[in-house]
């Protein structure tokens, strides 16, 4: 799906050869499919390998000797161009960090800032950025507590990179992971898929479509956490951003060695979506997401699960879409809308640089 | 001291006006002196606000409900060249981070890691500096748990751009910071300084000196839990990084509200450091360092400090450098070799851009 054409063939794109020596970063290697997938297991997870990191989770649990439980998540924030319709560079490095201690069960405590900015970047964004962040955070509640400033020449940069990092207290007895993933488990998704990415490309790219089409980016601990005190813990919880459902899917199907069957008709998409990826070529179950997730539960709290989602803001879409069918040989596969099936898998090229 | 001569005077460099909202990012906005505080104060700490950031120190105190009390730090690494003698972006990503830490007097619990990866850079490269990462990680020791990894394309980055987060336990009992700075205080320094400015530079430059200046990159966890071990909780600690010892001093001495007597003739600077400085015109005391930090200690407690970090690796030329004189207008004085005094400043311009 979606390779880019645009960009001459790398041979590391087709092949799925060892990293070579001689072998370069290309920008698919930052996609959210197959080559980043690679890039991070032959680089950092076999170099860097511990228990926390082996768990390839949203972010790492950190068990204190008090009992207290931490998670502990970063992620870096390029994305271009900096405003978009429903969000910018700010309200992502906030919100992306929050998710994914939200995906680890976890309600933030903290976030560290780290600003890579470039030589002659306009102060006046930079405050517009930091206010959203503030705003953001405020949101959550979380305080912004430790952060750090580096410039870099003019052209070694592009404006602003954002890191940001978050420590988050894990909710007692809840035990979220890929391996708790179970044949049977309902698999629900929070709400319509790829807003975020249709929102992000039409601003990059000068696009008009008839309805303006405003990035999700929303912080998910409420909804999370509206869950746990229903009753209904996860076994796995995984946000939708860079390469949207299917990626997530594919990852959490291969990290828990099961087969997953879900239904199109049940993913909620807008029409204003649908109707931006037919004219693009986009597939919205890859498109990236910034404030919608899937949750993996026991089949008999599913209806609880929806009930209370719909319940919340930003989730009144919330659908069950599928079921783990079985233990063995993962897979996910798509009953379409006109009774056929496909497989999906990560994507092995390079949808949109540069999402999040 | 030290205003960058081969780039045009920007007004802002010497005119401590507010930002103007024209204004526009300098290399010198990262350079750890006068123009970096002022970007922090107006852009970050009036926004984010939080009794954690207040402090000002180079981590956040996190109090849990269990009495543990946790430190929280981040800095982003945008060292140019990658390599040079004594370490690379990849030593530096985790002392740097784990030594923040150590100012914080917490154990190093965990690390993140977030890679900004250019379009084109060579993945041996990548993991050249990755197996340093953990090298120096398995040094501390201190996992590496959480990581992202982006890429931007070629020409808006520059190889590849690190962040690292830090996780740690604060030691039972030690409260260190500027505020906990008192009139009659000892100033110790760790070991000689300059070392890993000269590196840096001399890498950059190409430049050959009769000695090879290696950088002093190096964690700083030992050293520190060693004092604390035999009895000396420091009132306030301090790595000397981008701005070197002077800025330090003069940082401390602002929050703190002290006055600071030191010493030239008892700061440690290597021959070849001292060579080069005087080559080069610069000021070692406002060269980085990456393994070298300045302990403030009750008066009484300062023999037992020196001797217990004698013994330590890297801190062989420990020493005592001079005192807090009383609290009030904060200033930072140095005798000089030749019975002179001179007053220290925070850097106005720029000394060295990415130097960490």
């Amino acid at each position: 799906m979606s390779e880019s054409s645009s960009r001459p063939v790398d041979l590391t794109l087709s092949c799925p050869a060892p990293l070579q020596d001689d072998a370069r970063v290309l920008l698919a290697h930052g996609g959210g499919g197959r080559l980043m997938h690679r890039l991070i297991e032959r680089c950092f997870a076999q170099t860097f390998r511990n228990p926390a990191l082996d768990l390839r989770h949203d972010g790492a649990f950190l068990p204190l000797p008090s009992g207290t439980r931490l998670a502990f998540t970063t992620d870096s924030y390029v994305v271009r161009p900096l405003f978009f319709p429903g969000g910018d560079i700010g309200s992502l490095a906030v919100n992306g960090t929050v998710n994914d201690l939200a995906m680890c069960a976890a309600r933030p405590l903290a976030l560290s800032a780290g600003f890579i900015l470039e030589e002659g970047f306009a102060t006046h964004d930079l405050r517009r950025i930091t206010a959203s962040m503030q705003s953001a955070a405020a949101a959550v509640p979380v305080p912004i507590v430790t952060g750090d400033t580096k410039v870099v020449e003019r052209g070694k940069g592009d404006g602003v990179f954002i890191n940001t990092a978050g420590v988050g207290i894990v909710a007692e007895g809840v035990d979220v992971a890929p391996t708790q993933v179970r044949a049977g488990d309902a698999i629900l998704v929070s709400g319509d898929i790829g807003r975020h990415g249709v929102a992000v490309l039409a601003a990059r790219e000068g696009l008009a479509f008839a309805t303006t089409v405003e990035s999700d980016c929303a912080p998910l601990v409420a909804p999370v956490f509206a869950l746990i005190e229903a009753g209904v813990s996860p076994s796995c919880l995984r946000d939708l951003t860079r390469g949207g459902l299917a990626s997530a899917l594919v990852e959490i199907a291969e990290s828990a060695r099961v087969a997953i069957e879900i239904d199109e008709a049940a993913v909620a998409v807008t029409e204003a979506v649908a109707a931006a990826c037919e004219i693009l070529g986009f597939d919205p179950f890859y498109l990236a997401n910034e404030g919608c997730f899937v949750a993996f539960v026991r089949p008999e709290l599913a209806a609880r699960a929806i009930e209370r989602l719909r319940e919340m803001d930003g989730c009144r879409q919330a659908s069950l879409i599928g079921h783990v069918r079985e233990t063995g040989p993962a897979a996910v596969t798509v009953r379409t809308r006109y009774g056929g099936r496909r497989v999906l898998d990560m994507l092995s090229g390079e949808q949109l640089p540069r999402i999040c």
